[in-house]
């Protein structure tokens, strides 16, 4: 295939995607269908399955799109210049700037997964992922000395998850939840947590 | 109504109640239907509406009940000899020991808030009661000089919250997540944001 088709598909993709997440917002994962989904991609079924047979097929193109965005978040604390800066910026990032829709489709997904056995596997493969993703900026962060040395990382990791997760369920739960206003007393604890009491206590 | 009457009520709304949790659990809660929560609860629907006169009001139902619990259990805090103690034990209790599928209710709920303003109603009167629960623990806590004097109380309140809602997503999503196995971090991070670093280090 030359350049360009390869690039057209990809926008394609892209496109079915971000219409698809706009139906699961509006309508809900499970009922949201998959005329549904053409008709706001303004594309044909026949089309439209070409690039994604099946509703799982989206989902997992969902999942993977949103893991080569952790990947990129997880690059961008290495390459920080502090790493609780970093982790800062990543925190900012993904649990404020992000638009309530997204963390709704979150809710919306994990209520499906406990009914569909693919579905769950495919949040399953990106759980493991992007904890792996958390574990390796750590462990960059341990071989510098920027954080304690001792810690298991793996459950360290699984304690980040937990507060990024805290935080988008309370946003959706909470519409009084301010996550700007939460933010500093959570870096505070991660810095207590990794070692570094003093650095977390300093944000602002 | 005589006594005997009023407990026999009790008792029959308790069970609807958990026939239409087991039933919310099994087929999602917005898949549920009324005649499938009667036929779980053996009842005709002419006796269930009695109790019950839709989903929304059962759903009521639950949610007032896993208040009352909430209250119960920031009493026991209360009463506990230590602070730190006894919020450790409220966590096991809810974090560690509640069932999988009692979490896994809260997404199905959490994921039909997002679409029913009735649902939502009942959702963020729970929120706004439980954060004044653990307001209420806090400030105890302090005045009894247990912990930091300065905290922002309602934001303290938030972030705990933040972690509740973590793990149970957490165990909701990662079937390989421990909770017993994250706690004690948890407990630590929870024991410096609260001005009480030593004490929540030392928990096991």
């Amino acid at each position: 295939m030359r350049h360009a088709n390869i690039q057209l598909q990809a926008d394609r993709r892209a496109e079915i995607l971000d219409a698809a997440e706009r139906c699961f917002i509006r309508s809900g994962f499970h009922q949201a269908s998959m005329q549904e989904i053409c008709a706001e991609a303004k594309m044909s079924p026949g089309n439209l399955y070409r690039y994604f047979p099946s509703k799982e097929a989206i989902i997992a193109g969902i999942s993977e799109r949103n893991r080569a965005e952790a990947a990129e978040s997880f690059l961008a604390v290495q390459q920080a210049p502090d790493f609780f800066a970093g982790l800062a910026g990543l925190a900012r990032h993904h649990l404020v700037e992000r638009s309530a829709e997204e963390v709704g489709l979150c809710a919306e997904i994990m209520a499906e997964s406990r009914r569909s056995p693919e579905i769950a596997r495919i949040a399953r493969d990106a759980e493991r992922d992007i904890r792996g993703g958390i574990v390796a900026m750590l462990r960059r962060a341990q071989e510098a000395g920027e954080i304690d040395a001792t810690l298991d990382l793996d459950a360290v990791a699984r304690v980040l998850m937990v507060l990024g997760d805290g935080i988008s369920w309370r946003r959706t739960a909470d519409p009084e939840f301010d996550s700007e206003k939460v933010l500093p007393l959570v870096l505070q604890m991660i810095g207590c947590l990794l070692g570094h009491p003093k650095r977390g206590e300093g944000s602002p």
